[in-house]
């Protein structure tokens, strides 16, 4: 089953630099998630666009055959760990289609907001 | 009239294991929300797919002719609940053509929080 | 300019039947939005689907030619008010091209939720 | 690389006009967010359309080759201001492909609550 493009796109990137909450689950994050649901695993190239300085990457991320992922972006440390509140972009590009959804978790207030969307499939 | 497609993908899924509140329209919830807009029912299976094991499915659904339906992933128990607290992803596939968007209800602070995207549509 | 396209949908639907807030800004509301950015005006028409009765419309609505419309689902009174804490979708059908979007305002709790997504363009 | 498309179109558009918060990354705001990951900077033009008076534009924005871009939509200024508490949507025109995101922050009430989604790409 190929379910999925190879190149998406995702504007809207903001890591909150601070959180009201200490457990993991509730700390402010930006989630880049990934299902692949077919045989062959993928190898995943991130690259993140900033404002007034060069793109960087690679991220490398796999994401198994048959498996999802849900990567946080303030988790990234190589080639560099993105700095918090900083307004960027990110490409993914991957050897076999995928599907990506973008979610963030902003817990800098009492109560946590969530946004969702789907990515943008760039794939021409 | 046919709308939609028949498959279609959402790379983020995460129940939130805690709750503020007790109503069931303020329990924490991942939902699928189903639009079949033509005149034959839709038999749908949902394959759910984990970080670090098998996918799990079918889970099904009927979306009855002309009907909305939409179904909280806490509540499918067959052939397994989906657990609490963990990553997933959700991939539907219909015999005939329907829309899929997926929507969060996080109420595990005293504010809920809500997130919302249509589905990715796969077809080919 | 021809932006857009004539069939859009949107499957998840939910009017919160409570709010903590009596400004109209802040009262618990769905809406649909409409961007006709052509020359001539729209005559758009929504059908509402529920989960165990027929459909119901169309209510009918105009988006003038090169003008933005939010309406709210709420405030639908022809043929027949939308019921709160109900679940539904929604088909929007345009004789010219517009763009929807959906949104949401929960002000249940104190502190009011969001969500809102691109609709899904139906057109074969 | 040639990513995106040159027509966005986001039917909902609101700038909330009060916010609990004095910093600036928690005041009120609406952005439209770019990506433009190839090598030609972009000239980007937006058109802003009401509910009952004629669209104001374009906007200009420039967004340099290989670089992310967050624009606040309530502090564009020429033109004219977009006034706050008011329907609006917007048409995003491109001179090379880019990618377009749309994002709200809502901070009138004690905690924020955020919406965003992938814009609508309107090209034929």
């Amino acid at each position: 089953m190929t379910i999925g493009r190879t190149t998406w796109a995702v504007p809207e990137g903001y890591i909150p630099g601070r959180s009201t909450a200490d457990a993991r689950d509730l700390v402010s994050h930006d989630a880049l998630c990934f299902l692949n649901a077919g045989e062959r695993d993928a190898q995943v190239r991130l690259t993140v666009f900033f404002t007034d300085r060069d793109p960087v990457g690679p991220y490398r991320v796999v994401v198994p055959a048959r498996r999802s992922k849900h990567v946080r972006i303030n988790e990234l440390r190589d080639p560099a760990p993105i700095p918090t509140d900083t307004e960027y972009s990110t490409l993914v590009e991957s050897d076999v289609p995928i599907v990506v959804q973008y979610t963030r978790l902003d817990s800098r207030q009492a109560a946590n907001a969530l946004l969702s969307t789907i990515a943008f499939a760039a794939d021409a």
